[in-house]
C-alpha cells in the first residue's frame, strides 16, 4: 500500500485560496493606488537578513519570536519579523542612491513564531509608508492625510485617527519629575484601551507614587475638541514649546484641507515602541471602532541609528492588513468576486478549442476577461460549472464557426438565443 | 566611539530600489493583467513549509539548496524552493473546494541556497501557472497560446515556443530497446542546447552504444516544418500514435488561432524535470534568443502522487521573471520611470502645507499622481529635487491661496507663468 505524506501547513501559516486571494489583492492594489498618487515609491528588501541586523543589540521579546537559523554556509540569519528594521539598514545602505526627503513603501510578508491564539498569524502581510528626511510638520500631516484618505479610497468608510506627541508627553512626566522613568510608563499607558482605567491606575500607581499616577491618569483622560485638549496639556507640560507648538501647525493643516473631523488630540495614545520621538497616531473605522486601531505610527528621531552615524529622521506608519481584512469582511464591504472572468464560453466539441480561443481573444482585446472552457461535458454541467467558478454569463458557440451563438446569463438562467455580433455581445457585457 | 553594525545583505540577495521595483512591478502588473484576462486565478500558499513537504521522497541537489532548519516549536522546516511543490500539496490539500478544470497563477518569491555565480540568485521571484483537472489538448493549447499572447501583452515582441512531446520522445527510445533509461537520456538530451552537439554525442555514447547515440542525436536534429517534422518524429517511434494525435491537434489550434508562426516543433527540447510526461516546452524571445529559455513548462500525469491517492493531471509553466527583465532591459524595453509622480508641488513656506495639500488633491482626484514637497528650500534647489525624484513637472505656488501659480517643465526648463485654473493645468497635463 502506498502512503503519502499528509498535505498540510504549519501552525500559524495560511493557504489563500483564489476567493481569499483576490479580495487581499484588490486590497493591496486600491492601497498601493492610494500610495502612489501621492508619489510614494515602492522598494523591496530580501525575507532573509543577518540575524545580527534584524535583532540589532539584543531583541528582547522579538528574539524570542524570530526564525532564526544557521545557513548552509554558516551565517547567522532570521526572517524579517517587521518591514522597519530592514528598512533602517535599506537607508543606512543606501542613503546616497536617495534623494531626500524620500516617500517609500513596502508591502511585504513578515514571520513572527507567536502564540497563534486570539487569531495571530505567523506569517502575516505588513503593509509600511513613511517619509524619511524630514523634520518638517508637513511630512507629518501628509503621512496623517495619506492615511485618512487612503481609508476612504479603499472604501473602508470614515476613520478617526487620534494623535499625540511623545514629546508633550515626556515635558508633562519631567514637570512630575519622572521623566527617567517615561519608557515604562508609556508602556503602561499604552495599554489603557486594553485593560481599562482602573488596571492603568494601578499599574500606574506600583511605579510610581498614589498622586502621581493618578495625575498621569487625568492627563491621558483629558478629553474635548482639539484646541482645548491642547490646551490642557500645554499648561500641564510647563506651558508652549517646540511640541505644542507642532500639534498647534498638524492643527491648522488640518482646517486648512477641510480634514480635522477625523482627527482627534488624545493624549493617552503613546503607541508600544521605544524610538517613537514625536507625534503618534492610531486609525480606528468609524463603523467598527471596536476592532482596534487599522493603522498606527509615529515620528522617530534616528531611524538607522544602529547602522549609521548619520542621521535619519522621519514618519511613518503601518497598516495592519490581516485586521484591516476582517474588519471590512465585517461590514461587509470586502469584495466578494471569486472571478476575474466575467465571461465563459461553452465548449461544444474539443476539436474546436482554437476557434473558441479565436473568439475568446476577441472579448479579451475588449477588456473583457474569457475563460474558454476545456472539456466537452453537457451544457447544463458546464452552467453548473460557471456558477461554481462566479462567471457571470456563458458563450454557446454554434456548431460551425460563422454560426450564431447564444449567451446564458448564468444567473438568471436567461439565454440570449442567435446572436450573430460579437460587437453587440461586447457592448451588453460592457454594460 | 560608538561601533556600528555593518547595513549589508546576504550573498545572493538583493534590495530593490524605487527604480528597479517600478521596472518589476509595473511587469509582474502587465503579466497578471493578461493571466486574469484568460480567467487564471490568483493563489498563495506560506513561504515556510514542513520539509517533509517540500522534500517529498527524498530531495537529492535540492535538498543541498534547501533553506532547512528546526523552528522554536521543534519542526522541521524549509522555505519553499519553487511554487510547483506546495501548488501540488495546495492541490491535493484543497482539491473539494477548487472547481476543475482550475486555472491558477501564482507569483512569488523562493528561496535556495546556490552558487550565485552566473548572476543566480538565493532568493528570487517565480510567476508559475497551471490549468489541473484536464487532460484535454484544449488545456495544453490554451497554456502555449496565453504564454505566446502574454509576452506580446508586456511589449517583449515576439516569441518562438519550441513544443516537444515527452510521450513521443519515449516511444522512439522504446523502439531501440532503452525505453529504460529514459531519465538518463532525456536529461542529456536537455543540456544540448548548452553543451552542444558534440559533447551530446559524447555523453550519450558513454550511455549507450555508438549507434545508438547517433540515432539519438538524428531524432533530436531533425528540423523542418511542424508537419514534416512531426512525420519524421512519427515514423521514428514506431508510426501513429495517441501522442503523435496530440501534436497534430495541437497544430490545428495553432492554425485556427493564426498564432501557428510562433511555434516549432523542436525534438531536442525535454526539460530536465522527471515529473513531465506530456507536452514539454520552452519560450525565446525573437529579438534576443541567446538568453535562453524565459517561460518553460510541460504536461503532467499525477500532480499531487506523493500526498493523495486522487490522480490530478495538468499542464503548466513558468516565467523566469529575472532572465525576462534582463531580456527587457537589454532590449531597451523595460520601462526607465523612477517616479509615479507627474506632478510636484514646490513648497514655498512651510506654514502652507495645509494649502499644498488641497492642490495636490485637486490633482490626484483627476488621476495624476502628485508629490508635495516638504522643505521650503530655495527653488533652484527644488527643480533640482524635482529632476532627481524624475517628476515632469512642478507647480509653484502664489503666496496666497487664491493666486496664480506658475507651471514648471522640468525636463525643458520652460516655465508657464500666470496660471489661474487648476482645471486647465489638469487638462495639460494629461494630454
Amino acid at each position: 500500500m502506498a502512503t503519502y505524506i499528509e498535505p498540510r501547513v504549519l501552525k500559524g501559516f495560511r493557504d489563500f485560496l483564489p476567493a481569499a486571494e483576490i479580495a487581499r489583492r484588490t486590497l493591496i492594489e486600491r492601497i498601493e493606488f492610494s500610495f502612489r498618487s501621492y508619489g510614494f515609491l515602492p522598494i523591496d528588501t530580501p525575507a532573509l537578513e543577518y540575524a545580527e541586523i534584524l535583532l540589532g543589540k539584543g531583541g528582547g521579546e522579538t528574539e524570542k519570536q524570530i526564525y532564526r537559523f544557521i545557513d548552509n554556509g554558516g551565517r547567522d540569519v532570521a526572517l524579517r519579523f517587521d518591514l522597519t528594521v530592514p528598512f533602517a539598514r535599506f537607508v543606512a545602505e543606501h542613503r546616497a542612491d536617495l534623494p531626500l526627503p524620500f516617500k517609500r513603501y513596502h508591502i511585504a510578508k513578515v514571520w513572527r513564531g507567536e502564540n497563534t491564539q486570539r487569531g495571530r498569524y505567523r506569517e502575516f502581510t505588513q503593509c509600511d509608508f513613511d517619509i524619511v528626511g524630514s523634520d518638517s510638520a508637513a511630512a507629518d500631516f501628509e503621512i496623517l492625510l495619506m492615511m485618512r484618505n487612503t481609508f476612504q479610497t479603499i472604501g473602508a468608510g470614515d476613520v478617526t485617527i487620534r494623535v499625540n506627541h511623545r514629546g508633550l508627553f515626556n515635558r508633562f512626566l519631567a514637570t512630575l519629575g519622572v521623566a527617567g522613568r517615561s519608557v515604562e510608563i508609556l508602556r503602561t499607558v499604552d495599554k489603557l484601551g486594553k485593560i481599562g482605567r482602573d488596571a492603568t491606575l494601578i499599574q500606574l500607581a506600583a511605579l510610581l507614587d498614589d498622586d502621581k499616577a493618578a495625575r498621569i491618569l487625568s492627563f491621558i483622560e483629558a478629553k474635548g475638541g482639539f484646541e482645548e485638549t491642547l490646551a490642557c496639556m500645554t499648561e500641564a507640560a510647563g506651558g508652549e514649546c517646540p511640541e505644542s507648538e507642532r500639534l498647534r501647525l498638524l492643527y491648522c493643516f488640518m482646517l486648512d484641507t477641510g480634514s480635522a473631523a477625523s482627527f482627534t488630540l488624545d493624549p493617552s495614545i503613546t503607541r508600544g515602541l521605544d524610538y517613537y520621538t514625536g507625534v503618534v497616531y492610531e486609525t480606528f473605522l468609524n463603523e467598527v471602532p471596536d476592532i482596534g486601531s487599522v493603522c498606527s505610527g509615529g515620528r522617530y528621531d534616528n531611524l538607522a541609528a544602529l547602522y549609521s552615524k548619520e542621521r535619519v529622521s522621519g514618519v511613518g506608519s503601518s497598516i495592519g492588513l490581516d485586521r484591516l481584512i476582517a474588519a471590512l469582511e465585517t461590514l461587509g464591504k470586502l469584495g466578494d468576486k471569486n472571478a476575474y472572468a466575467r465571461l465563459g464560453i461553452a465548449c461544444i466539441e474539443e476539436k474546436d478549442a482554437g476557434h473558441y480561443q479565436t473568439l475568446a481573444t476577441r472579448f479579451r482585446d475588449a477588456g473583457i476577461s474569457c475563460e474558454v472552457f476545456l472539456e466537452s461535458n453537457k451544457l447544463a454541467k458546464q452552467f453548473m460549472l460557471a456558477e461554481k467558478k462566479g462567471i457571470k454569463w456563458l458563450l454557446i458557440p454554434a456548431d460551425d464557426a460563422n454560426g450564431a451563438f447564444s449567451l446564458r446569463n448564468i444567473e438568471t438562467r436567461e439565454t440570449i438565443d442567435k446572436c450573430s455580433s460579437i460587437e453587440e455581445a461586447i457592448k451588453m457585457l460592457l454594460r
